[in-house]
């Protein structure tokens, strides 16, 4: 190694610094892609093999993901499918079918949830695997942040909410918190997803964030618990 | 910086991969301390400041730990305590109570789960707190590794295992896969949890691994769905 090489470690780590910051302060939305290496080089004023090393960091970390020919972006969490994670789904991906949705006032535990007291949208979800009620979701929206989605015809929203809440309303879901728990089956819960009275049920109760930490959602999932199976490593 | 700093780098980076290579074989038992700062330092040939550095790096990464006024040890992962991550214990620690300890013919699956067939040492045991039945495990351990666990008196095994298997066989457990799921208690079970039969039951499956990938104990463990929680962040 030369001394131009030791003199570059501090460059590439300032760099990657301020690239995190800019990529925190939402300056790329989903579909802006980053300048080209060649680009962001010369803006930094290093080389381009340097602003690959930094790139390839971000990457690496899960910030940014590269789309063949179409470029560098910023990369969104796939959480719509992170339920998978916890109830067997084999290879299909649930539908989504919205069965309510109105502005409500915020129930006290909601409303500490998102920080927000007064009114919120309320959507009542159920997923399904091929036609077969998979889970059922409660899920609150802060208004008039999601006032788009209280609008917006049902068939916009799609099976996928996330991409929906960017697209109609440009904030991005970045970091969440999941609680599990196990419950038993309330009369409505077990006439929507076709189970018994009182069988448990696994809860997911989720406190969905954008980068700056702001709750953009809170939502409640229950799926069957005979269908619950999560893997964890530790070490 | 100095070309002299420049050249330490991958001196650093060497001594580290040499030391996470003696971790991981073996070298220090979990009663014996690493040699000192000033000791590895010479005996890898570089400053006392560069090896600080070396086992900063060792220790943030969780491999090992220092222990006011005793020296630097490996740190054995706190698996015991990490039940209480799924069933709320406050801030109880479980007791331990050996309900049945036999030498038996694998089960197929742990069998399968140990690598091993033939005879396995089979423990029944019960978690309490504050001598509430807590949770209920079965337990499998290898024959003849952990032959001194079959004859050890059952007060000497204490309320956390892996010590004591490190204790009486040098075998120290160094990760984990567990697996989740939501079960109903069996009749056996219902007796010993003291709830009903049938209510449902949060299942953890765990197979324990020494350092090396050698399977060391397969564990399924069950308590009341009531007491199971479970937090994690997504991002």
């Amino acid at each position: 190694m030369t001394q131009t090489d030791d003199a570059r470690l501090p460059l590439h780590a300032r760099t990657h610094d301020d690239l995190l910051r800019r990529i925190r302060a939402g300056e790329w939305p989903h579909d802006v892609p980053l300048p080209s290496e060649g680009e962001l080089a010369a803006e930094y004023g290093i080389s381009v093999g340097t602003m690959r090393r930094v790139l390839g960091t971000l990457t690496s970390d899960g910030l940014v993901e590269r789309r063949q020919g179409r470029g560098t972006f910023v990369r969104r969490a796939a959480f719509e499918h992170s339920l998978a994670r916890f109830f067997r789904a084999g290879d299909r991906v649930p539908a989504s079918r919205i069965l309510d949705r109105q502005r409500v006032a915020a129930p006290a535990d909601v409303a500490h949830a998102l920080g927000s007291s007064g009114e919120v949208l309320h959507l009542l979800r159920l997923r399904l695997l091929d036609d077969e009620p998979y889970l059922v979701e409660d899920i609150w929206l802060p208004l008039p942040a999601f006032e788009p989605v209280a609008v917006a015809a049902l068939d916009d929203l799609g099976d996928l909410l996330y991409p929906a809440y960017e697209r109609l309303t440009g904030l991005v879901v970045a970091a969440a918190t999941e609680d599990l728990s196990v419950v038993t089956a309330s009369a409505d819960d077990a006439v929507v997803l076709g189970c018994a009275d009182a069988s448990p049920l696994v809860r997911v109760e989720r406190s969905a964030r954008s980068v700056t930490g702001q709750v953009l959602e809170h939502r409640i999932s229950r799926g069957p618990a005979s269908r619950f199976h999560y893997r964890m490593e530790i070490s």
